[in-house]
């Protein structure tokens, strides 16, 4: 772990997305929530809180930090694709785009799993299913 | 979570992939383990093999599974990726195609955080580094 | 711990509930969808799934089991109370009533979590907010 | 979750208390520390002391907090009833109460698991045992 | 992780045992239970439990084991050692010294953090205080 | 839990340190790399960075704190023993020496793992390995 005892604390600042490609039919499915299992949109965005707050745990150099919020969006796009945003904050000595990106991927898995009833064929096979495009959009120091 | 309680106990097993955009200089010095923050690989792996086990805790709706072996590899392809595969076997109600895919996106979170000091330009922001093509290549039940 | 070593597997089933009073302008807002921090009824649920899977993390003693399902549901009653109900199933060598009541405990915690900016008073106190009637309703064992 | 980024961290407090009801041969049986399990007592507080700090886990959108203590108080009352105490303490942006009733659910949660095997009646039921009133019994913020 | 899905689950059993070496002034008062932290015997005992079903999230290869029993006991010894003593079951298809063994240590550090404002010296040092012989006393597989 | 919310926060450091004995020829194989779980001093090391974070979940009256760096060496040594040694900073109200004795005991308990196979003897027993001398070598406070 790099040492950042000697580091101010400042305001920090990321926003991560990332999306998951699924079947129309099983978009559709999400967006008139008739997914079995629950209501997909509103459990991904828990799944990306819960996991933000446990970054340290799974990436193991990361230092535990005292996030100030965590945000996450998830939106139907198209006819094939919901997008997962995360914005993390927190008043920290190292940066918080681990934290964005954990939640991203943790409310992807969470839309996989929720729909994953419909994306497989009949071999229990996933052809179309696919997490992609995790990225960092933005990150930001409020150093002044 | 979808009731399994009736399910038969059978040996479940799961392939997941993905991998990670990384700027050459970034993927040579990971080939060389000239990161400063330690073997990229090695680290990713056991990051892989420790989130596969925390599945349940991640995705909400996921049961608590007794994992029989968890096996991440980690490669460096051509000049700017690195890809992650995850196999995951359980004697189980209930596949773990979900378990790999977290073992996945564990390892390449954690790619990501070994290498941003290489892959962040000067602004602080990382224009190329992408996780991508997450997929589940394969799901075996031995029913017989 | 009690040793369960020699105990068979039977599938194991335990019903529990509890409720929390809240100022009816607050039970309005909760069911008018219009609480600030989210969607009370459906966070209150995964965390009631969430927490049902850490209940041998939270109460020492408890053993960890393989849960079949966890299911909760969570309903605003009249003017002031919202109820909390989990089922939960395992096929497993002791009960699951331990697991059922950490269940309703988490989401009658999160309840109060999200409803608090309306709950508390102009010191900054819950002079109404109570937590109540946590009890098992019902405990199963299916042993023929 | 609510945005604490801005707020000045000061020094919060917050104190809650809840009981859980058992037969009288049962708290009988609690204070002659005769129980087979081990001290309910001593075990409870601990149970509390630790579920304070898993707090930011069980409640979906409560902040990871830098707890400074925990003190858990749990007490034998009247031929009927056990009381749980919990206050905590944190220099913080936000307040403490959730962690102090987080606390205070374990505590009792762990009598109940512990009492279990002379709460059940005859066809394995608890007609009898009840966990309620859990509140918090004070707030207090120091930001002179 | 070892592949263990094709092995027969049995009953294992493990018996771990380590000491710590703490002042004589001390170890009169842990005996006298005037320790101010608390009961050291006993929560080194919980803590030795709720260790033990944390094994395959501290020992990276370790499989999630369904513990049947966890016991441990603490003794003071002498006029300078407490040991500790854990024993673990499971019918699993892997042996649990590791879980013993985890027990053990994670019983030892609560000893030592909860005995250490004695055994400081003025330098803040801990000169005397080690934990030591960590060993797994016997291991038992019950195939027949 | 003590209280430290009247404390400055200051630098704290502490560094800890541990050995295992180990049969020489199993001490060889980890120097060659050879042992067939994988690299033993690689994932010691993360291990014990990993255990670090996770000491209030572990000692019961620990304080969660914000680890600033967790610094892990593992070292093949003579012809039997594997020493540990970790040293870690927080500024914090209070000492990092709990951490660092975790962080010790973690990466010896998965020295243990990774090479309990070549470790048994015919009836599967341990007689020579053995964790030891775990000690703090060094605590300071930077309070000026």
């Amino acid at each position: 772990m790099v040492d950042v005892s000697g580091k101010p604390k400042i305001l920090r600042e990321a926003t991560a997305r990332g999306q998951i490609s699924l079947k129309p039919e099983t978009l559709r499915l999400v967006r008139e929530r008739q997914i079995e299992k629950g209501d997909v949109i509103s459990l991904a965005k828990v799944a990306g809180v819960l996991a933000a707050k446990k970054t340290s745990e799974l990436v193991p150099l990361c230092h535990p930090l005292p996030l100030s919020t965590v945000n996450v969006t998830v939106e139907t796009i198209g006819d094939s694709h919901i997008t997962v945003e995360a914005t993390v904050k927190a008043v920290a000595e190292t940066g918080v785009e681990m934290e964005a990106l954990t939640a991203v991927s943790a409310a992807l898995l969470t839309v996989w799993d929720m729909t994953k009833g419909y994306e497989k064929n009949r071999e229990g096979q996933y052809p179309t299913t696919a997490i992609s495009q995790i990225q960092v959009l933005r990150k930001v120091k409020n150093d002044e």
